[in-house]
């Protein structure tokens, strides 16, 4: 008995997966109210009734797509980001991470912004969601600021994150990579203006 | 006859921007699939027919409220910012025009990228409407560099774009308009950095 419950469980969290996985794809390429349940059972391969009782409702569903979407998200742009050797080479690597993400050909803008745009005025749970998603991004820039030791970390923080925000908006709506680019030059201008220079540069850019 | 055809004409155009006046409420408070074509028809007081004449399809009144916004939205910009008395001043006037927008009470963020969100994946038309907006405001912002005489200037209007749409998001991701200031402040360091300072004060800063 407690062999299959064991079991039952695995299958739950297995058909839990392949649920959140087609909605994200769903949900990101067509927009949520655009996609009923039963686009959702039928690319996830479930029965209505499995569906149903894993995500009682679609607002849950969202909301817990986009909980782990923030996750992934942020795991892999940490994962990029920390592979470089300073704090200013690290937020650089920021707007290079976005270029790749923005060049995937199914790129069509961040999620939590859709499903904000979308849903913000008429759902608190998703809403909370992409807030929580973009306070996490902005926490981190905030450690890497903070690292360089400048005066005014925060500041600087919430500046590039405007940059890196407005990089993404802009990219989905143009269908093109080019604001990363525009979104590193401006940081480089904003870092050397705050004093985190490259390393060994000081002297030859003051 | 002609009187009354033109008579005629002039209700259909009052009828029309009661209608469009109503679509845009509602759609930029919930999103524009949560509320019905009945929802609009109450709010306008025409009836459903009327409606339809007027506009045959929901995809066309969503155009058409977006195109209406896009000249509305430009227009008070521009005046606002126009009234200052150099280009470096205009730049950074719209940052506090931002200000004044994000602290509306009913502030819900920028109905371009709230529409783009929702059905630029299925919707070329509102998709098209969204981005001529985004460009229609980049080359107002490029008008204003190219004044300024800086070396160059569409590089320039880019990173001021990213600050001013990274601004737009944040502000109704966060509920706050803080993120005006923090783009302005940013703005100020790209200025300085390309050379563009206060008049009179070229000296002093260098």
């Amino acid at each position: 008995m407690a062999a299959t419950g064991a079991g039952s469980e695995r299958d739950g969290e297995r058909a839990k997966a392949r649920i959140l996985d087609s909605a994200e794809e769903l949900f990101y390429a067509r927009g949520v109210q655009a996609v009923g349940m039963d686009a959702v059972r039928s690319a996830a391969g479930v029965s209505l009734k499995r569906l149903y009782q894993l995500f009682p409702a679609k607002e849950r569903l969202v909301e817990e797509f986009l909980r782990r979407r923030d996750h992934a998200w942020r795991d892999a742009l940490v994962r990029y980001a920390d592979a470089r050797p300073t704090p200013r080479a690290r937020l650089l690597a920021v707007f290079d991470w976005l270029y790749q993400w923005f060049a995937e050909p199914d790129f069509r803008g961040c999620v939590f912004i859709n499903c904000f745009g979308e849903l913000g005025g008429t759902s608190q749970p998703v809403a909370k969601a992409a807030r929580d998603h973009k306070e996490a991004v902005r926490a981190y820039l905030g450690e890497l600021t903070t690292a360089t030791g400048v005066a005014a970390p925060q500041q600087l923080a919430s500046q590039l994150a405007l940059l890196a925000e407005g990089a993404i908006t802009t990219a989905a709506l143009s269908g093109s990579a080019d604001s990363a680019r525009e979104g590193r030059v401006a940081a480089e201008v904003l870092l050397n203006a705050a004093g985190v220079r490259e390393q060994g540069a000081a002297h030859c850019n003051d």
